[in-house]
């Protein structure tokens, strides 16, 4: 078989055969096809696209270019979870445990994170003792035992896709939705999902800007899960403005935990319900989504869902609060029966006091006044993410440190009324800023707030639910 | 400068500027920028084609990436000639002595063949004795003495060219107008031609199948010429069935040598003419193409252009003939009054068989016979080429050495009338070819022709000629 011909059959507009896909794949990962063929190759697809066939084909092919996670040692139905990356995205704190409290075992490997948009590993870090390098076998034993665990990627997962991304990245030819698609599946089949819950972001603080385009991407997505075995639902949801209100890590994890405990912002919560109730339904732990949302609703307001949160934490080796070893011996003190009661709204407000004071703290912070009155209309989204990098919140590259402190918390979302001169959003950062920095993210933080005269209702959360029965639209827009 | 919004601009459609192309011709070149950007590039321009002012400037940029010949030293316009590549275009051996005669300078690098068509070195080192290597300064004064002169390609030219189309060779991204008309023009520029006169094949023989297709590559290049100051002519050729009867190095040259004495195939006079008269114009040797038409059927009919051919041989070294030292001893003892008289036809004839008596001969020969009577309604020029080059008259790699006297010789053309029996074409070769080959040859060979009921008159030779001024069809197919 030569490359020149597969890639000439792309670029008329024919569909490879799986041999063929297979070839090209081997080939780039071991060397024999050099990175000019698979760039030709990738700019030909840009503009031809793969069928669904050969996208799922390619898919495999990825997944299978590395090691495959085996998970079989874990009982039940693994549900993952994945983000198409927005700013402030907090869903996989509140989810993992929410999700073990119903029953669906969550075994997480997850990454950290670059540029804008933060990694759940470079979150749950700033918790004080937390360890992210499980070994596979605890890894396993943990979930079986408390339902959850979470781990940083291990092992060399999918190589042709992390090859083929690089490859992208300087060729121009990242923005094609069947390779975003196949790059994405590949991964979280090679991470072992049973089923996958994918939560697609549209709105400027996403990769994907329109509403089409992310409905495209997500169809493209569930046809895929189709194709081989691993149902997939994705949620299309809005990222024009922040997820919650904070955005770095450890102030994420402290929204994390407002959520959990039964509190929390209202749109972080409501992405959790949507997002959770189709992995319990995927998990087999309910009928329908709306018998799942209920079920999540109460784990949330009862305080299991933060009670699986502590229990994980302290799974993983994170220092357990004195005072919270005692508000539990006392709550399963009152247990009847040997059936633990629910930890109940109270206790769960007090257990996620104690878990915050635990948090890293910013040396300094300082508030982004309003220049005028009106309403706030819009939040840029990538903006804020990019004022949380300059304050220390994220990585520029691969090998920079963060301060896990750092970050921004909005004050105002759109919809809210100001007054000139009141906060906006505020600025957490600590020592060792390069020059100039600070008032770098203000100017961004400031410019990313848009105040008009009337008000405006806040752009609908979820977009869409995409199935293998086809995509439902969701408050559509006025 | 970054590569990949470069590689961006052109897959989204929009025109590079001048210093964007500059930027990656001359990063391809000295390294900068690897070859997967460059093949990224390619294939964007192979969907979304370039603008004329993009194509220009490409032309330029890899006319400038290595060494230009300068010609100045030369006196008169340089016109030059190149031919798009087909089976058995004896063409340049024609065109060289007879624009010579006519007074236009010829100053011409040639390249070795490869694959199916033939190069015009390897032709003419068929001649016992002669040089294809001059040195710059012997190259000059050879043409400033005798109007002609013919040298192997020396220096670094076009490197940009040669990397560029060995990337797109393996990367299907030869098939854009704007990069084929671009490498040949650049070429042309970068050896010193002052005007251009194309011959571009169009047919199954031919890189361009369709006429469509190749009225536009020829209108780019006539486009790029202009842009750069380089008054260009294309001629748009047949090449469904080869050129005139020989295809082979010696054979081609006897055939050649035919035409100069006024003799010779119909079809290869006529493209001959055709292409000649565009070439003395540019060169201002006459003031319309009727006129130098009428110039150059003279300089054939009276033994000027096979004199001018003898005078160029010789300088160049090949081994003159006694007898024609004697027959033009005697002919300018009989010059009037210094100026000396044309050869005139019997003495170009007798002059023409001593020269064919120097070139090698084929150890074997063997005729293809028809099958069937009837008459030849077709002849895969292509499939003829490929039988030759199995017997020894091209390379099958770069390295490979050639037997100048083999080839194949067609008895029959389109639109003859032959008996079952009847020969249709011989193959001439030598000994040590690997077995099989002549069999093989012979069977392709049989296959090239195809045989009617009906006579089909002969494709029409010269499909159209496009200037500045425009495209002018000719002979339609009816």
């Amino acid at each position: 078989m030569r490359t020149v011909d597969c890639i000439q059959k792309k670029r008329d507009g024919l569909a490879l055969a799986p041999e063929e896909i297979r070839h090209l794949v081997r080939g780039f990962v071991n060397g024999s096809i050099p990175d000019y063929q698979m760039a030709a190759w990738a700019m030909a697809v840009f503009f031809r696209g793969m069928t669904p066939e050969e996208t799922a084909c390619l898919t495999m092919e990825m997944a299978d270019s590395g090691d495959r996670i085996d998970l079989s040692a874990i009982r039940g139905i693994k549900v993952d979870k994945h983000s198409t990356g927005g700013v402030g995205d907090t869903t996989t704190l509140v989810l993992g445990p929410l999700v073990a409290a119903a029953g669906v075992p969550v075994a997480k490997m997850s990454g950290r994170g670059l540029g804008h948009t933060g990694g759940t590993i470079d979150k749950l870090e700033s918790i004080p003792g937390f360890r992210t390098e499980l070994a596979p076998d605890e890894f396993a034993s943990q979930v079986n035992r408390i339902g959850i665990a979470l781990t940083g990627q291990t092992g060399n997962i999918t190589p042709a896709d992390k090859k083929l991304y690089a490859l992208r990245d300087v060729t121009a030819t990242v923005n094609s939705l069947p390779l975003i698609a196949s790059s994405i599946m590949s991964k979280k089949i090679a991470a072992g999902a049973d089923a996958i819950v994918l939560d697609v972001k549209t709105g400027r603080g996403a990769f994907m800007k329109s509403l089409e385009e992310s409905v495209l991407l997500a169809e493209r997505m569930v046809d895929i899960g189709r194709r081989v075995g691993r149902t997939t639902v994705a949620v299309i949801s809005d990222m024009n403005q922040p997820l919650g209100y904070a955005v770095g890590n450890a102030l994420e994890v402290s929204e994390a935990i407002g959520v959990l405990a039964g509190e929390g912002p209202a749109d972080l919560r409501e992405l959790c319900l949507e997002l959770g109730s189709h992995m319990v339904v995927l998990g087999g732990r309910a009928a329908s989504a709306e018998e799942a949302r209920r079920l999540l609703e109460r784990l949330l307001d009862d305080g299991s869902a933060l009670l699986k949160f502590h229990e994980f934490l302290a799974a993983q080796g994170a220092r357990v609060p004195g005072e919270a070893d005692r508000l539990l011996g006392r709550m399963n003190g009152s247990a009847n029966g040997g059936v633990p009661a629910p930890l109940g709204k109270e206790a769960a407000l007090r257990l996620a006091g104690l878990w915050r004071r635990q948090l890293p703290a910013a040396t300094f912070t300082r508030e982004i006044a309003a220049l005028r009155d009106g309403f706030v209309t819009d939040i840029d989204a990538e903006a804020v993410g990019s004022a949380a990098m300059l304050l220390g919140a994220g990585r520029e590259t691969k090998e920079a440190a963060i301060d896990h402190a750092a970050g921004v918390v909005l004050r105002r979302k759109v919809g809210d009324r100001v007054e000139a001169g009141e906060p906006l959003a505020e600025l957490h950062w600590s020592g060792g800023l390069a020059e100039g920095r600070t008032e770098q993210a203000s100017r961004l933080l400031l410019e990313a707030y848009r105040i008009g005269d009337g008000k405006e209702a806040p752009p609908p959360l979820i977009r869409a639910v995409v199935t293998e029965d086809g995509v439902r639209m969701r408050n559509a827009v006025l």
